[in-house]
C-alpha cells in the first residue's frame, strides 16, 4: 500500500497499490477487491500497520461476510502491526477484500502494509472448469 | 477462536473452533490439535491477540516439542498482536497444536486469533503413501 | 533465529539459523541469504521480535532492492512483533534476504525470529528448466 489510508469509513475498502503478490489477474487494485479467477482454494495474508496512537479495526470480508478481524492497537503502542494469513475455498467470481471497520481510522502505507495471495490448488470438479 | 482462552494453564491448546482454515480433517476442533492425515509438507499459521495489558508467551509444538516462541506484549502496548508462519515435514499422524506457555494467561478469541494451514506437497516416497 | 542480532549496521541480514522452514538447499545459513534453486513462484514469510524498548525498521530485500518494509515498535511497546508474507517470482540463482535498514538496531532471537519460505510453483517454462 503506497498511500496512507486516511479518515476511512466503515465497510472502506483498502487499495494495496504495490502489488508484491501473485493473485493472478484477480487483483483489482483501483477497487482493492480480489476476484476468484477460477474455482479453488486460495491463500491470503495481509499485513497492516497503524497510524502514530491510532487504535483500529480491519476485516478480511469475502462476498461482502466479515471472514475474520484485526486489530492494530496503536493508541498504547505507539505504532502497532497485526498480520493474518488464512485460506479460502472460494467459487470463480467470489470476491475478497480488506476492509476498514471502525469509522474515520487511518493506517500506514509506504509499502509497510501488504496484501498477498495466491491460488494453492484449483478445484477440477467445479462446474465452471469442467465445461460439459 | 470463538471464546477467550482465558486463565490458561502451561502447555494448555489453543482451541480454535473457527475454521477459516483448509486443513482437510486434520483439525481436531474439540482438542484443538492438527493431525496429519497424510505425510507431507505443511504450512501453518497463527495470530494470537493478547488480553487488554497482559503479556504471555505461546508455541507452536510438534509432536510434544516447542518449535517456535510466539509473544503478545500487551502489558505495555494495551492489546498486542503477534503472527507466525511456519513450514513443517510431518509424518502421517504427527500432531501439530499453538499453547500457551506461561503459567494462568489469557489470549483474545472472537475471531482476531485464527489458525490456519494446508498441506502443500504431499510425500510420495512415504511408507505410509505407498504401501507395497 | 536462536542469537539475537545486536548493533546490527544498515543492510546487515538477519541470520536465521534455526530452520524451520522448507526452501529446499537454497537457504545459505551462514550469511542468511536465500537463493533459489529454480526459477518458479516462492511464498515468503518472516516474524521479527524487537529488542525491550527499541523500535527498528527491517525489509525483505531481492537481489539488494527493497521489495517490503516491517516495524517493530518496540519503543513505546515494550517488545512488539511484526510478520510480513509475500510471494515473489524468482529467477533461478535471485536472492532473498531480510535486512536490518536503520543504524545500530538489535533484534530479538531465541526461536521467536523466523523465516519460512517454501516453492510454491516451479516455472517450467524458463530458460533454466527447458534446457533444449
Amino acid at each position: 500500500m503506497d498511500k496512507h489510508l486516511e479518515h476511512a469509513g466503515i465497510h472502506q475498502n483498502f487499495i494495496f497499490e504495490t502489488v508484491v503478490t501473485y493473485v493472478g489477474n484477480g487483483y483489482h487494485s483501483h477497487v482493492g477487491t480480489f476476484i476468484a479467477p477460477m474455482s479453488g482454494t486460495y491463500v491470503f495474508s495481509a499485513t497492516l500497520v497503524s497510524f502514530y496512537h491510532v487504535s483500529a479495526h480491519a476485516q478480511f470480508v469475502k462476498n461482502g461476510q466479515a471472514v475474520t478481524t484485526m486489530y492494530v492497537s496503536g493508541a498504547e503502542a505507539g505504532y502497532d502491526t497485526t498480520s493474518q494469513t488464512i485460506v479460502l475455498q472460494l467459487q470463480k467470481g467470489d470476491d475478497v477484500t480488506v476492509q476498514n471497520s471502525d469509522t474515520d481510522k487511518s493506517f500506514y502505507g509506504g509499502s509497510h502494509s501488504t496484501f498477498s495471495g495466491f491460488l494453492l490448488f484449483e478445484d477440477f470438479s467445479s462446474p465452471s472448469v469442467v465445461g460439459k
